[in-house]
């Protein structure tokens, strides 16, 4: 017997927020959203999964797959065929031209926090028959989107009943600081910051090589600075940490925020948080870590750690939807 | 002004050339059918281009996509936007459990080649307005599927008019060769090529660690030897080259079928490659001879190499689409 | 005509200093003299230059070579062939078996800062005809011998009137910090820091997997926690940064040692480093950092970028030992 | 109680041999003699072991050591110390400035095989209390120097009574082959194999980056080339293997030099080969074949493989040193 599928409506979204951000990024979204396959038949309100993607990817990226790599829509499907309520599935799109926005608001990106929470979540609640409120409402995402997803449910828990991360950003130091050096090689190689994105932006096949820049632009934009308008935590030359730019990294890291969202996160139904112990980026140590933040101020989650890296974890998202679907329907 | 788009449908295509094949894998397949913009409102018929997609992917990765990596379908837009003919594209699927098939017959995987020749291509030329020719008909692809399009082009020269292939799997000595040892390394970690083969099919995340056995079941199928049917062109313990296996690997490599396939090759109006000068399998150098042997024997064909290594280059897509397009109207 | 050769001794030193080190290591070492061509066929007294060898190594290390790496002795001789004022080169030998001290004192290790400073430079000025004066003594090293080169420079202004450092250990933020995540998946592998260090002491071939834990010796040592008396500066399991632990190894750290020591860099009559721009351990960062530091309390000082990367750069010992021959003399 | 230690001398030898060697190399040589702990307290005959060293080291190399990778004078006297008899160890030096000759015969390099045979040996013969004998003589050595070890005992059972190789080159479709690639991509962004030659020998660091070519010096010379007399075994190009040169590489392969050498073979008290099973250069798989290829004939011999790798393995040392000195004394 086949497995019932969902249906995938592609949504081209129209988003203020981004209208007029400093990146030159489309306002125009393309954003998938997963119906369950029960959605057609009947009259019935679901509860809704948003997923946010990861750095340098798309929203439609979360439709791709194979047979070795497989798809959200996929994923649902599994979940749902295994026994969990049917949910709707919302992919976010973040994409911007040097890879993401960590789903943020910034000067230099644009209003991602904003287009998510404010716009996206209220249009989804009025184009589909969803449960309409918090405790029927989950974030979850994997790399750059494990951080969006937590750092939204924190700041917004009006907005949110249950989160998820696979593979997080979580506590800089492991993730983000080492990668500082070689991104300063490559700038020195460019003759500057500048001219290494101006570069960038000429390139025909694109990466993850501005990464630090990027992340600056979301955790320390500056206005004030043309024409890409971040500071970076780091002496370009020497690789001197700047503290007072560093503490506005530190002051978004998931790890400091535990503490000033403790309500937020004790709200929470579900807390599930995985990643593999040979992360590339090291995001074992830093969903460790988070764990133990939330131990100490007595909040339940769960964080399950396996043997894999970093790399098309795809096979592990049916866990954090499975939780979400059982505890938000 | 925004680019007009094609329109995919995604094609539940049944062959009865897999069916029963030894691998237990799907005779069902999901095909994507690229028809461009205007199809729906012209009696026009098209051209065909038929895409071959590499190892360890499926059709639907030929429509996967981000921002920084095109999808064939946006490709194939941007291509009819710069002014080429509205051509269809049609994304043959060649998935096996271990990775790919190659495009070829073979006992060990199935009869992949007269699945793409006998059955899609008729197929598609029943339920499409084609112009059901060679002259209008070509074939392409990446990577093991740039090998694919290469074989089946000289070994049908009346079905395909036209070939293209990117980094392709070309010169079996520089791409596969030095593989050998690594693999070897780990199947006698794994005790043996029947135990790691048993492994890899439980593994939750499969990659291509499999490569070599996977190509032995397309070039040296042996199908007296259950469970998997295929003689290795090398000895596990010792790692000596094999001759007579290795001979059946060479005859298959594109480089030594040119002498064989001359006039097929001389049939052809276009002959389109390019690699990577870095490419991780060493691509180029097969390319170049490849070309070399086409020189040699007054084969007209364009052969373009570039700054750059084997993955994410969707980019390059253009070059041949465009090229086919123009040339099969 | 032949390049006159100096004449090597190799001393068996026995220290006191080293008498009972906590790690059972040898208290009687090998120290390579080198001795001038002229200095058997004269009465002249000698400048001297304490060379400090890098981690791993032993003072023997110094006198190895090859045609394609030039010994320490072989560098003093073309030093001296180019015209550079007869000078004696004395290798220190600071191994100890987890890789090496530092050249610091510490409780863990044993007091290797006293043993060069209060023992060997008096012995040799003792043994040898050297000019017994700082303003004729100089100390010079490679990578943990660079960094011991400067970290005793500016703590014994009386003992040095001249320090080079050949890609030295400075900023420990880039040179330390980015190693840690790797040293605790392997720690957390061996399951935990004590049975990892066990294990090592029993490796057949050793190597610098101990790395964080062996500077953790010399940085932070704790002469309560038996049986190796340190104290990491990261949590085992969470890789959290603990800040007490981190404050005693940035006071370590020659960038910010400029302060405290600044009257003691000023004294100094020469000061050169230099270090490759794709050193691995990211020591031009460092060495830029220091060298600003030292343009802004006025010393001057020599610092020297190439093209190169770590390792095998006895090519650039001449830079250093002609300067400080030229200057010490 | 203190081991006790031999007695190192470093002969200066002059080759008439390698004088007007093609490439310039010098004809006069540091070969260092390790004499055995007893040596100068008797007037006994001591068989003689001769060391030939790896790729890119002199024989000085030989002597080098620390801690951590002990030197062979060392490993000798742990050998001795263990209760092996006392023999003497001779370290041929077989460097050339692209990294060495194989210890063969080149028009391209110079008369390496017969300045250790017919010139080395004697000298050694007439200049140290030895058994001159065949019987009482045996040849080690490490990587290249394995290689040469056991090429020199099969072309020469006159010499030698018997042979050890560590991780020596063998079988060279695993060792070699595998590197052709990345250095044809060198040569091409050098534009040529004479200017990428040209440009190595003006390097301040020079490394193994002109392996290929050297080692296409020693099997494949060809004295009508200037400047640097030899053939590659492929096209610079395109990479096709030229099977004419190949075949010369092939028939100095000690998997293919098995069966021409059977009775040289066969008349040998010891043949010792070891490898770790993780070499980079796959000599394991070819100490297998070789291993494979006596048991064939019906040789004794013994094959250990470890877990280790390529580098650094002196620890071995004292097995084939051991076995060595106890069936040559």
């Amino acid at each position: 017997m086949l497995e019932k599928t969902g249906r995938l409506v592609l949504e081209r979204f129209e988003s203020h927020a981004l209208r007029d951000n400093r990146q030159g990024d489309p306002w125009v979204r393309t954003i998938p959203v997963y119906l369950p396959p029960s959605y057609d038949n009947t009259r019935t309100r679901y509860a809704v999964i948003y997923w946010l993607h990861g750095f340098g990817q798309t929203a439609l990226w979360g439709v791709n797959g194979s047979e070795w790599v497989p798809s959200l829509p996929r994923c649902m499907d599994r979940v749902i065929a295994g026994g969990a309520p049917e949910t709707i599935l919302v992919m976010d799109d973040g994409f911007t031209r040097f890879g993401g926005a960590q789903y943020l608001n910034s000067p230099a990106t644009g209003r991602y926090e904003d287009y998510v929470i404010d716009e996206i979540i209220p249009y989804i609640d009025r184009q589909y028959r969803t449960m309409p409120d918090r405790r029927h409402r989950g974030v979850d995402g994997k790399s750059s989107g494990g951080y969006g997803a937590l750092a939204l449910a924190m700041r917004h828990p009006h907005s949110f009943g249950g989160v998820a991360s696979h593979s997080g950003d979580i506590y800089f130091e492991a993730c983000y600081r080492p990668l500082f050096w070689e991104f300063l090689n490559a700038v020195n190689r460019a003759d500057g910051v500048e001219r290494f994105l101006d570069h960038f932006l000429t390139l025909p096949k694109k990466d993850d090589r501005a990464y630090i820049a990027a992340l600056s632009m979301c955790y320390s934009p500056n206005p004030d600075r043309p024409p890409y308008y971040f500071d970076l935590p780091v002496d370009v030359e020497t690789g001197e940490i700047l503290p007072d730019v560093w503490a506005r990294w530190a002051a978004l890291d998931p790890v400091f925020m535990v503490g000033p969202h403790a309500d937020a996160l004790r709200s929470l139904r579900t807390i599930y948080l995985d990643c593999g112990n040979r992360d590339q980026y090291f995001g074992h140590f830093g969903a460790r870590l988070f764990s133990r933040k939330l131990g100490e101020i007595g909040v339940r989650h769960e964080y399950l750690e396996y043997d894999d890296d970093h790399l098309y974890v795809n096979y592990r998202y049916v866990e954090s939807l499975r939780r979400l679907a059982e505890t938000l329907a």
